[in-house]
């Protein structure tokens, strides 16, 4: 993390409507969708935001897009670099190539095959690490220094929290008037960006974030007010592994976002009642949510709930049930 | 079959455009969809008519709405009656249910247990008969001698026709010019209305048809000049077993439909194609036709293609990979 002023702040509302303009040219906006099943299950009006249409099949589009439309030219021409365990490496890959520009992706043992294969696929060039946060950061710092890339974090940054947050600028236009909104929380770059730009649409919109319960670093550090980092990950939701970072974490408490956490059996028959119903291709990280809102049945009756789809990479020869 | 005059016919443009207006405020319009990967694997520009987001799962829910509201309240009132090995049984379900009278659907052993069950959820009574076209007759002539309820044939009712047509007025207004229109068939009631429609929008449209090789009596029908109909079934494309009918075999014949035969084996390899780069769970059936253009790549290069993806009721259990 060689940019600290980058990495420390949080983007403003009009950094978000910014980037909406900025990534105008290169993303989707992704319908919502109904479904009267799983609102009838839920006991609740789900409007589903489904960024597994966006371009790289995940939410992670909007803010590499926003991240590599914001560099200088000669910046640009360096290329970019990260660490991902897929959804950001494949959408940097991508956002890169709609630039013209060089990509590095270090990607940890361990990630989904299918993830890998399509961050190769766009071009990125590849560079293979431990599946540890220090491993992937050396090997970043590493890439850095060998070509002047620039480093964008997968969710620290603040240009790619800009454009995550570009996910509830569009739904909140798309929806109308909601009761909550509810995201998924992995390091906390789409939940943290969608709550600026939601506070900032409906002051006193209320936001939850599901968490795996085997991954609960974030649902722990608003408990305990401190970031807790020694939480060994243990979860099917692939995207959902990572730490949460700082400035998310200071994004979450201002913005009052409750954290409630999952099982993942509980994400997997989520995720099953998704494709049988939506008819969606999603991943297990975007099943956590509605894993939440059937286990808090009561909480959300009769609401009308913004949900956002994180992504739809699976691997089709591994399903989870 | 008790009524020879409605088996007989075909539909005509203005029965199509009638049902395109009945049903307006019971089906979904369904979304078309584009994808850059698969546009690319094909050489073609594909335009995909999202019928497995069409309500029920399936396009069946065209014709069986149309079906359902062209009774007068007398008729309705007695309720209506079908065989069906899932989809459309499953749609006049649902057909049923939004105008409040009885369903009865005869489901041969060996549907799709997904299927059968969504049948009983929509709330038809379900009658079990062997798998043979015999014994589906039988058991809906039974049910119609016991209730008074009206056939509604899944493919030869002229009233299921037009409301299937519907489906290519409504891609054909959402795709701009095409050079073809390409359906899967089976007992051809997609592939007839269709036909009726697409040509009465644009006369010299092409269209092909895209059918199992172990369910071929549509290809070998046309190939004859005479209705073959001892073929047995052999196919996982589960809805596309049924034998052609006559008034969709001279619809076929009619308006040049051209057939071509797939595989299972590139079906599946087509199905995982769309699953992975489309993002939505389409039943085998459905991805018949990308297996046919991916084997056709050729004849289709560079053209302008609406393709009906005609369901997405899949047993997620089952997966044929």
């Amino acid at each position: 993390m060689n940019d600290r002023t980058t990495v420390a702040s949080l983007p403003t509302a009009d950094d978000i409507r910014n980037a909406a303009a900025r990534i105008a040219a290169h993303a989707v906006v992704t319908p919502v969708m109904r479904n009267a099943a799983l609102d009838a299950l839920a006991g609740a009006e789900l409007y589903f935001k489904c960024e597994h249409l966006q371009r790289s099949g995940a939410f992670k589009f909007r803010g590499a897009c926003n991240a590599v439309w914001s560099l200088d030219d000669a910046e640009a021409a360096r290329g970019v670099v990260t660490h991902s365990s897929g959804n950001h490496g494949n959408a940097l890959a991508v956002a890169a190539a709609t630039r013209g520009i060089p990509a590095h992706v270090v990607v940890p043992e361990g990630a989904v095959q299918a993830k890998v294969d399509a961050i190769a696929a766009a071009g990125a060039t590849l560079h293979r690490c431990a599946p540890t946060q220090a491993a992937r950061e050396t090997a970043c710092a590493q890439v850095q220094a060998d070509t002047g890339a620039t480093l964008v974090h997968p969710y620290t940054d603040v240009r790619v929290m800009a454009g995550q947050g570009t996910a509830a600028l569009e739904l909140l236009q798309q929806a109308g008037t909601l009761d909550a909104l509810i995201t998924p929380v992995g390091g906390g770059g789409l939940a943290s960006g969608c709550a600026v730009m939601a506070h900032a649409i409906v002051p006193d919109l209320r936001l939850f974030a599901a968490e795996p319960a085997g991954a609960d670093d974030a649902a722990r550090s608003l408990a305990q007010g401190r970031r807790v980092t020694d939480v060994v990950p243990d979860t099917l939701c692939d995207g959902l592994r990572a730490t949460l970072g700082e400035p998310n974490f200071a994004a979450l408490r201002q913005h009052h976002v409750e954290i409630l956490t999952v099982s993942d059996d509980d994400t997997v028959a989520a995720m099953k009642l998704m494709w049988q119903h939506l008819k969606q291709v999603v991943e297990p990280s975007s099943a956590t949510v509605l894993a939440m809102l059937l286990r808090h049945r009561g909480r959300f009756a009769g609401k009308r709930l913004g949900v956002v789809l994180s992504g739809g990479n699976v691997d089709l020869d591994a399903l989870p049930w």
